[in-house]
């Protein structure tokens, strides 16, 4: 990180924004395109173009940056792992923009940021709320044709989502296709780490905060009290 | 918090009782609506006189806090903003009697408090009872009326609390209608938070308990010990 | 604890083996009288002794307890809430059995000893254990004549008290009683509390490993290697 | 462990290849000896003895490290209670072919090295990955000729495999004879153990990563920025 070259650095900052943009097309194209399944033709297509289209961008962003790092393809792929697999599922993508907008609070530093707790639970939040959203998308997409599914509807799949990424699992919904049950592993995996660290921040955050309490307060009661 | 001016700290002191005993006349009054919906008119329109009014009080609170604070109105709201979620969903407001409970312990200073970790677990565990019962009360209220509801009595209510919000999830009843989805979506996020800061803090509890055991012990065996 | 008088002691010490000795005598009367209840009735019977007179020994031992105590009825029960609790609950007198063996453990001093972590999951393992024995024994009392009942066998209410202390929760087999549902509640609550121990100590103990292998190596490679 | 004999540690570097090789043969004589249960009989012979002979190799090893160690047959025991185990029930071998993984890494020195936080994640999640795999195995075969199972196919065991270890549960399929039961508690504990360990390192390598950050960054704003 800090002896990356100044090139990287600037296409870095120059891709920001059309990264950001191309992701929530991604999304948007995508989601459009399996709600709005009944829709006429052009649309779908024209949301196939954009979902495409921002893919597009994202290869061509992972390109650049290869050519730049200057390794050789395996060693590239081994140190962005991540974003390698973010390449392949693009509807991962909404992660990374939880890096995105964790940079641009970084710029604004005169105004007061947030707690290291309440970022790292801001952050896996927003996380969770896009990986159960983007999940619920694919998962809605393969089960809603299948026989016997408990899937029918895109409410059912948020719910099962929800179910899901809290480890909860009622099991009133699930998903019966091979697919469906790849992503839904997928999500148990992702969502129990994610889980976690929320479980973990907040946790650490309640006796943080009960210690300050403690030491703040002076030991000895102060008289006519009680 | 240390620099907020001495008016602000004064209505949070008169507040503190009013406040606890409108958090009880709402969660009591809602309560009997809910589960004496068989009852007269007459009492049910009382409790609704009851629940509304203890709305009332909630609602001047934050606007007295709101005109205390000098802020403005946006900034008020991102800088108070669990008080403005239990401003709009009441039933939360028991978290909020925790924290008054907390004021009430720490004013006998005389007394042996409870331990840091004994505090955590104390606080959590009260939250996810009131959370549970307003829960199952909210999750009730909507389930009991829809087609094909598995929650049919307020037990059954309870008793699906009591699976979300360990995460357990059996799966034996579950919310069909969209409003009790989304309430069961807010447990479980309230839930997997709470438990986890219960678990947390018994887990640093045992072992500091056993680290301490550890330290007390001479190193040498005591002659004749076995 | 320090300050605890002698006479308190000598009785701790003294009890130890009756106590033990009780609680499982107590465990073994019930269970005999739970599983074998086609046996013949003068064998239930002196089950049924045998179980009420190892809660007989409880009682004096409480009773012992508070007169040296010297403290008053209400201030005693605060201060022992578990005991009070294990009183009344006697299928919980397990978990005290834990405590007794780890008193034996700490006897023999010059046997090397369990490092922390592990004496911390051997203490959860074993308590959840007891715990789930107990629990599958109060449920299937309860549920095995229930109408509607899918807990029908012990082996049912065991495999339910695992998936339950595990928050797995299948709810392939589900209580249906309103006390089989009780108990539950009080498992799921006690289960995740101890589950959480067992994890956050293997977590702890897993990083501890890691970190002692890095440091015990030396920086640099040896010549030859790789 | 430092005062271990030379003996021992030559004979460890010797056996490390071997056992290995036998691990992985027993683990594919296992899987298409249940997978392919429809074969030729002579090729589920050729399986049977490549598995058997696999287990001998596990127990000459065991014996020869029994004898280097000069313990007696119950000290020698209770010192590898794991191996033990894992001599018993040779499914759990690929636990400790993890081991062995990380023998192969500790050996080129000059690579960069993960984290911490990584090496306990990709251990536990390679360890949770083998253990899902050999699970769904053993219950697969165990349930697929059961009356009212509902783990039909081995795609069904691998999705039973992932609830359960991930404690989602959904109990959509789950083993209904006792066999099946046993193997699937095994599975719970030592997966509620590992994907706590998951959960703590990820929490932990989140929560390091946000405060080194906070520490990178001077405390002042730079001009011009925002």
């Amino acid at each position: 990180m800090d002896a990356r070259p100044e090139k990287q650095e600037r296409w870095d900052r120059r891709m920001e924004a059309p990264l950001a943009v191309a992701s929530l097309l991604f999304l948007a194209g995508y989601t459009v395109r399996v709600l709005a399944h009944g829709m006429d033709r052009v649309w779908l297509d024209l949301c196939l173009a954009v979902t495409l289209g921002a893919w597009g961008v994202f290869i061509v962003d992972y390109v650049v940056r290869f050519r730049l790092s200057g390794l050789g393809p395996l060693r590239f792929v081994r140190a962005h792992l991540l974003g390698t697999i973010v390449l392949l599922l693009p509807l991962l993508r909404p992660l990374q923009m939880v890096k995105i907008y964790d940079g641009i609070q970084r710029r604004r530093r005169g105004k007061p940021r947030l707690t290291l707790y309440a970022r790292v639970m801001a952050y896996s939040s927003l996380t969770v709320t896009l990986l159960g959203f983007a999940g619920a998308l694919a998962v809605y997409q393969h089960e809603r044709g299948a026989s016997g599914a408990t899937i029918r509807t895109f409410g059912d799949a948020l719910w099962w989502a929800a179910e899901t990424l809290t480890t909860v699992g009622y099991g009133d919904v699930t998903p019966v296709t091979t697919i469906g049950r790849f992503i839904a592993v997928g999500m148990m995996a992702c969502g129990v780490a994610l889980i976690g660290a929320v479980t973990g921040s907040f946790s650490s955050w309640l006796i943080q905060t009960f210690t300050r309490e403690d030491e703040e307060r002076p030991p000895g009661g102060t008289p006519g009290a009680s």
